[in-house]
This record gives C-alpha cells, structure tokens and sequence, in this order.
C-alpha cells in the first residue's frame, strides 16, 4: 500500500512536475470498461473527455457554484475569447452537486462545503484529468475565509494547509485505517503567486499557514453556533495558539486539496481571502458589497497569474459580477 | 464544559421531548444584539423569524438543492395548499450555500455533501428554531446512499449511526481538543416510520444501521477513486466486517445530524435509499429513470408520516418530479 508511504520530504513536488501528466494512483482504473462520474454527471462512454478537456492548463476550483459560474465569465472576458461570456454552459448540468465550466484552457468548478465535499469533486476531477490525457496542469483552490490578526480583505497565500492541531497532515480513513498524507504544497507557485500580487493594485496578499477544520463553528472556535462549550478566553487562547503556529486563516477544504494534488502530482496553490479578523469577532457583518469586493481578490489574482503564464496582455478589466456565492 | 458529559445513556430522548422547545447549547446566544445566519442570508434583524418559521413542525433535510425543492413541491401537493406549487420561493436566495422552502408547517432544506456540510446548516437551523421559538420540531434527513446486501432500492431507516469503525459515535474538534458525542436517534420514530411503509405499496424498508464516512472513495472501500491503495478482496472484507456489526448502508452525513439533534432535544431520523449494492460493484450505473423513483421512496415515505401526524386524508397522489439531484 504505497499510499501509507507518501508522507512527504519536501522534494516530490520537483520529479512530479518533470513527469507532467496527471496521476490516478489507481491500478484498477484503467482496465473498467466505462468510468462514471457520478457526481460530475460524465462518463468516459458517453462524453469524449480528451476533446472536451485535453487542452485544460489550469483547473479553479471553489465552494460556491454562483461564484465559480462568476469566475468563469470573469475569465472569458480576461481571455479575450469570442463570444458571449453569458452564454457558457454548465457541463455538469445534468446533476446539482457541481457546477462546471470551460473556458478556454480554463476550468471553473464549485465543490460546496467541508473536506468531503471537496474531495468527492476531487476524485472525479483528477480522474476527469488523466482520462483527458491532460499535461501541465495547476490547480487553484480560490475561496474565503477567516483571519487571525489579518485586516479583513487580505489574500492568503497558503504556506502548509495544516490541520486542527496545526499539524501539515490529512488523515484519511480507508477500510477503518487511519493514513496520515503530506499537505504540502507547491512553494514556487506560492511566491509566483505572491509576486503577481504585488503587481495589483489594492490586492494586499501574504503566505502563510492556513487551518482547515471540519466545522465552522466549534471546529473554529465561534462562541455563535448552536452549541459552544467553551469561554470567550479560551477561544482567544486557542486562536492565539494557531497565530503562533503560523496560522493567519482558517477554512475547510485546504488540507484534502494539498494532499490530493501532492499525491497525485499537480502543482496546487490554495488562494483565499479573509472576510473578518477572527480576533475581533464571529459573525461575518460586513456589508454584503465589502463581501462581494472582497471574495473577487483571490479571482483578479488567479486570473493575473493565469494571463501572464499565456502571454497575454495585462489589461485593467472590471471584477467579476455575483450577487451570491457569499 | 457539559456537553463533553453527553454521552447517552439512551433516556434522554423522552426526557427531552417532555421539553419540546428546540435547545441551543449555547449560553452566549441569547445575549447577542443580532445574530446573522450567514450561510442562510438571513438574520434576527433583518428578518421576524417567529412570523417565518413559529408554526415549523417538521424539518426535512438532503443533499441536493433540487431534490429538496421537488420535494417541497410534492408536500405543497400532498397537503393540499393553495396556490401553485411551482411559485414556492427559496427563502435562502440571498446565497447558494443552501436552499429553503416552507410549504405549511414543513421546512424542506439542502444540506450538501458530507458532516461539514450539513454541520454548518444544522447549527444555523437549530438557532433559526430556537429564535423562531419552534416547538415540537421532527427533523428528518432523507437522503441516498450504497446499500450492503441490499436490493437497491431498499429505504433503510436508521437505528444507529455509526462511525468508520462501527461505533455509534460521531468526534467532533473543539479547540483542539477532541469530544465525543452520541449518535443515538429516536427508536419510537424509526418504528412509527417502518410502520407507515407498510402502508405503502412497493416501498421496501428496514430499520437497520447506517455507517457515515468522511469520503465516498477509499473512505467507503470504492475501487474506482482516483486513489485506491486496497484489494478488491481487502474492500469486501472491510464490507463483510460492517455488515456484521449491522451497517446496511452508508452514506456521508448521519452520525453528526443525529449528534446535534440528540443534544438539542429534537426528535430526529435518518431515511435514506440505497442506490447500489455494494457487495455487488462500486459505480452507480443504473439507469437515470430507475435512481429517480428510488430516490422519490424517502420521500414518498416521510411525506405519508407527515399526512398521518397532520390528521390528513391518505390519497396516492404522484411522486415528486425531478431531472436533477442525482
């Protein structure tokens, strides 16, 4: 079972990307005589993936289907492609789970909330990928956040996704067996990443270590939720504790995504903005236009890195427009 | 902290529902000026939510948006409001997090994928009842799910959720510190529930135990992730172990929906059909027409509760009419 072994020295990411083709660390995979993907509504029987996806470079994945639809017009109009940015189809139409969409060598792809959720979406597009015969692809994750001593509106680049414990590990249970998996991510991509920042206006970006949890509430220490157990002081405690650990934002889908794309060898950057500074409170009450202004940062920055690696002319275009996705 | 001592002793059902307010654990709630439902888009300011929700009975919970609307849809029918069932409004429409329709005293809502998921709407649904000052609330998830040596199509209604390993319990981080909760349901209402199946024609059910896993690939023994590190002999004797400790389905959300109802004093159960068996194979293969009649069956079957409890007239109306949510 190799996967027990793949905790990382750091070093892998460098041979993974010599050999840029996608990885299914399946065996079984390529012997089934159709693959479905149920979630995705697709099938290698009834869909020719290699022409539908072959040419994809860059996959942006986030949880809100509103706001992934939003990115992906954003990206049509970034791209100068012809035709209406209105007009793109959702490819994964036939189901609700997920929203799809291509553009150019641009896929936009909501996962909704939380660790499963994400990694669902992440097995069907990884193997989406290898069955398309893709090469050279980078994933972005672009969503939001909570801060830790960050003014709200600041971009986090992560650093490590690191877990509840502020270990940079994902345990993953398979047959009743815990696996403990590297979340490490691509750390050229993050400075690349961080440099495009600089070149935006008004996009104040950091690297950093960001917690994933597998609850908004207790998981995150919001004294809010429906239950809460715990003192105002020992919440700060506890957010203090992660500050010092590195950690400067806190959302739930970052270690699963590091570990899937480590094993499986694509160049991953976890890009996402912060909506409130955890130190000051709990409740997210910041004008819904601040909101929408604020969630459209981790968008610009990926769309700028993204028009630079093609070529393209770096333009001032205007965000892209949601009025959900919050 | 009390709720670290709320490991059942399986008494307190009664005792709460003695008490048929909806409890929120929470000793810090009821001092807040506003309380915003973020992931709702709905707030204790904006909204008068005793006028919304005060007559709420039964709240009926899945996965998918638009499951959860035709199923709103079909209540509107089968309790024989006014109006048209197709004019019900989403009352989340503020965001594309969840969905939400109120049809008389049922409350249909969209929980996503996986605890995390559905984590975040139920701490945001209790609070909702509990500032609505519901009372005599019965939570039903209704839902999909592999079965294991079950024809599909089987509706398993939950006895115990249980854990990876077996255990009827669901662990939840808070502040780093890991507390372990109960995930005993009602078995007054899964005996009333297996009772109004008979009632039904072609609605096979059983009340069984239901496993809950954090991944839907290696998590449930899935040959065909993008990741599998097992034999498919590995995988059938994992299977044959949950089998043996009474699992005759799983799916992704009940061991924290039966957690959180258990703590806040809601009578609660977990309905949920199954799509495959998977003794017999891993991918959901069958046809699009067939999946949608088994996934009417937990509805058809709380919807046939609710007439019952409501003191309406039992009429064989149609199935409710969905495309998606597969």
């Amino acid at each position: 079972m190799p996967l027990k072994l793949l905790k990382s020295t750091g070093n892998e990411h460098n041979e993974y990307t010599k050999d840029q083709e996608v990885h299914v660390m399946n065996p079984y995979l390529d012997s089934m005589e159709e693959d479905i993907l149920y979630h995705f509504s697709l099938s290698t029987r009834t869909h020719n993936l290699p022409k539908m996806f072959g040419d994809t470079k860059f996959v942006c994945v986030g949880g809100s289907a509103s706001r992934m639809k939003a990115f992906a017009e954003f990206m049509h109009q970034e791209l100068g492609l012809s035709g209406n940015a209105g007009d793109i189809q959702d490819i994964c139409a036939g189901t609700d789970r997920y929203c799809m969409y291509k553009v150019g060598p641009v896929l936009s792809i909501s996962h909704g909330m939380g660790v499963p959720s994400i990694s669902i979406m992440l097995h069907e597009l990884i193997k989406l990928l290898h069955h398309a015969r893709c090469r050279d692809v980078i994933l972005f994750r672009i969503g939001t956040s909570g801060g830790i001593g960050l003014p709200p509106g600041t971009v986090v680049i992560t650093d490590k996704a690191v877990d509840s414990f502020f270990q940079p590990q994902f345990e993953q249970v398979v047959l009743g067996q815990v696996i403990v998996r590297s979340t490490e991510l691509d750390k050229g991509l993050a400075q690349e990443l961080l440099r495009c920042s600089g070149e935006l206006p008004a996009l104040p970006a950091i690297i950093s270590n960001t917690m994933c949890t597998f609850d908004f509430y207790e998981g995150q220490g919001r004294l809010d939720g429906a239950l809460c157990s715990f003192s105002p002081e020992e919440k700060l405690e506890y957010l203090h504790k992660a500050h010092k650990a590195g950690v400067r934002n806190i959302e739930m889908e970052s270690t699963v995504f590091a570990a899937m794309c480590h094993i499986c060898g694509l160049r991953a950057a976890v890009v996402c903005v912060t909506l409130l500074d955890r130190f000051e409170g709990d409740q997210i009450s910041t004008p819904h236009d601040v909101l929408l202004e604020y969630q459209q940062r981790p968008q610009c920055l990926v769309s700028h890195f993204i028009k630079k690696r093609l070529g393209l002319p770096i333009m001032p275009t205007p965000p892209p427009q949601t009025s959900q996705g919050m």
